[in-house]
């Protein structure tokens, strides 16, 4: 069930502020059974001390068993049920890389494929070139294609054989089928649109039949990536507002595109942040200052991801240490309510996102008892929160900062 | 998802009887993190020794962040769905107020407003006059306004500005937009039906219309009390009854017109209940003495609510001990299934519902064990049934009473 027409019905605006951190994938496994998780590991006096003033419980970011990607699990730590909430392959793929994509835009997603001289696919990935090889060809095909039937085209690199196509103009659709044909020996499908009394998406259709053509154009003479196959052809979602759904007035404290681009969709205000790379004290000090102007920020930590992706578990012990040693600053700003949570597992065991429960802390008035002594794992599956599912997190939020008005009479 | 078809599909008729008793808000919160909240804090001897051969759980009334009014609140521990079985503003009032309200009246909640000589609104609420002052010019509408159009017309006073108007007549209709336009400087708005083309919607915005106009005629004279907005119009809903979901012969034990009229809803039966107020004596009386007739009991205590609503932690203490010197009468009528939770929380500290779970205390055949020695928030939080959504209550009793068929072969 959408809960975002009942939020929208009960939600009020009052001065207390929120504080969201997200430590990104922070969920972790040990690795051993009944040895310690990254988080058991670290060295974390202001976490211990917090937790044992705070509620504690695990969330499901999205469903048990789901590892959730960025999109859906961002998307259910906003409130948001991701599996209502959709972001299409080739809007998250524009999002992810920051690219400029508006209102209207359609985002696409490319791979660079081997043709055979009959036009029929030999290599799907055209033999996964280099980063370097593909920045090479998106620079080649920005230069030679710049519109369309007076739809404006824009190129971007993403990695190996994947690209980004953002097309921009007037009257374009997204309910268009993918060109891919996902074998080997036959040609690129035709781009066709899913309703053929459907103008606009006709329309997009007509423009990225011609766009694959153009490009086989340009690469004629290129061994290797002489053709493109699209997929998840989507525009940039319209998802309602975080000030119109919880009459928040939020701002995002993040350094990656990705991050930015999701806090963006449910209307954010994306805030600058000064340093390379994640940048925490960057973070720390927008948010300082900014404090006085936004009732509620989302605070964002990539690293407990990057280095679980790597399987490197020291590293991630330690990037959860440099966070345990920023949370003074952040707790002096004295949130009326702060969770620090994640959006996903990424255990260093699985060098991936993972599908077990995330442990969140909550920091607010009117908290039940809870015999947390520290934010692990462990402590969490016993929290006096209980277990509940990611998109469960902003009511409750919204209900411990005097936010939320009772439902029903 | 709406269990209540899949519930008609299991239920079978034994004789085993289930018995929930409804603690009205008995949830609560410590005075400081780590206190006693009031169950903690009461002397209870017998839910202690009931506790101690009983499973624990926690309920979430309606959905985490959420606080339930009586209405979603009741309708979940009955089983049904609050979000699928809707009760509107105008029949909740009618029902809370104990008015004669039945299948095919519509009821509206009325407030008192106060008009300029141009018609246009000053005061939305007609400056908050006191019960007495409402009383009065109910009296005064009840005299001169007995039926509009053929259509019977009822006032009941509720409180301050507030009363409920109830329409009895051939041909009415719910689906009607609201007069109160929710704000002032502007004329009250012509209700009109949601579809033009039903008839039946169409005959009560032309009633409520004379209605408004007949409301000012007759109270011209008033200085203040010179108009009325009208919102929330609203059939008594048609819900399935529980003796064709669940196949049982169901009464209810209460006081207040509010849950004797939820309860009547999902058709149980009313049962008399001698004394004043919220009469707990009077209602084990009428337990005992219907005992054999009925095979699912809903006793309501009210008091545990109306304490919390005062803050007054002292007072709601006092109430769950009163409560637990009724208990031993409750067992030694040896209910098959007893079930003691509330409809919501309402700690004393919040002087108001609240969102946090409830805890739950089952005693049934066929229990794990469980570790509770006491009947508290916190042994509930770490009980053997774990963390429940009040709907999920009435398929868990009915199990425990052998009521309940296989699901699939």
């Amino acid at each position: 069930m959408d809960m975002l027409p009942v939020m929208a019905e009960l939600s009020q605006k009052t001065p207390s502020k929120i504080l969201l951190v997200v430590l990104d994938g922070v969920g972790g496994l040990p690795k051993a059974f009944g040895g310690a998780t990254e988080l058991a590991a670290a060295h974390t006096p202001h976490l211990d001390a917090l937790a044992q003033r705070s509620a504690l419980g695990l969330l499901t970011p999205v469903y048990p068993g789901l590892a959730p990607g960025s999109g859906p699990g961002h998307l259910s730590l906003f409130g948001y049920d991701p599996f209502q909430y959709l972001v299409g392959r080739g809007a998250l793929s524009a999002i992810g890389i920051g690219a400029d994509f508006q209102d209207g835009d359609v985002g696409v997603r490319g791979n660079f494929a081997t043709l055979d001289k009959n036009g029929l696919i030999v290599d799907r990935r055209a033999g996964r070139p280099s980063d370097a090889e593909n920045v090479r060809v998106v620079g080649r095909l920005e230069a030679a294609i710049r519109e369309i039937d007076g739809v404006s085209v824009r190129f971007y690199t993403e990695s190996e054989h994947r690209f980004v196509v953002i097309l921009r103009g007037e009257g374009l659709g997204e309910h268009v089928t993918d060109t891919d044909p996902q074998k080997t020996g036959v040609p690129p499908l035709a781009a066709l649109p899913k309703d053929s009394s459907d103008p606009k998406s006709q329309r997009t259709a007509t423009v990225l039949n011609r766009l694959s053509e153009r490009i086989r154009e340009v690469l004629a003479d290129e061994p290797q990536i002489n053709g493109a196959l699209f997929r998840g052809i989507s525009e940039r979602p319209r998802f309602p507002l975080m000030s119109e759904v919880y009459r928040l007035t939020p701002a995002c404290i993040a350094s990656y595109p990705m991050y930015k681009g999701l806090a963006s969709l449910v209307g954010m205000e994306v805030l600058a942040v000064e340093g390379v790379e994640d940048a925490p004290e960057g973070k720390v000090k927008a948010l300082q200052t900014h404090w006085d102007r936004y009732d509620f920020f989302y605070l964002h930590f990539k690293k407990t991801d990057s280095t679980g992706e790597d399987g490197n578990f020291e590293e991630k012990v330690h990037k959860i240490e440099l966070f345990d040693h920023l949370l003074p600053e952040l707790l002096a700003l004295k949130p009326d309510v702060l969770a620090i949570t994640g959006d996903h597992s990424t255990p260093s065991m699985l060098k991936a996102h993972s599908w077990h429960p995330v442990p969140l802390l909550l920091h607010a008035p009117y908290l039940r008892n809870d015999p947390a002594q520290r934010f692990t794992e462990d402590e969490a599956a016993r929290g006096s929160l209980g277990h509940l599912r990611g998109v469960e997190l902003m009511p409750l939020l919204l209900a411990h900062a005097g936010k939320l008005q009772k439902y029903g009479a």
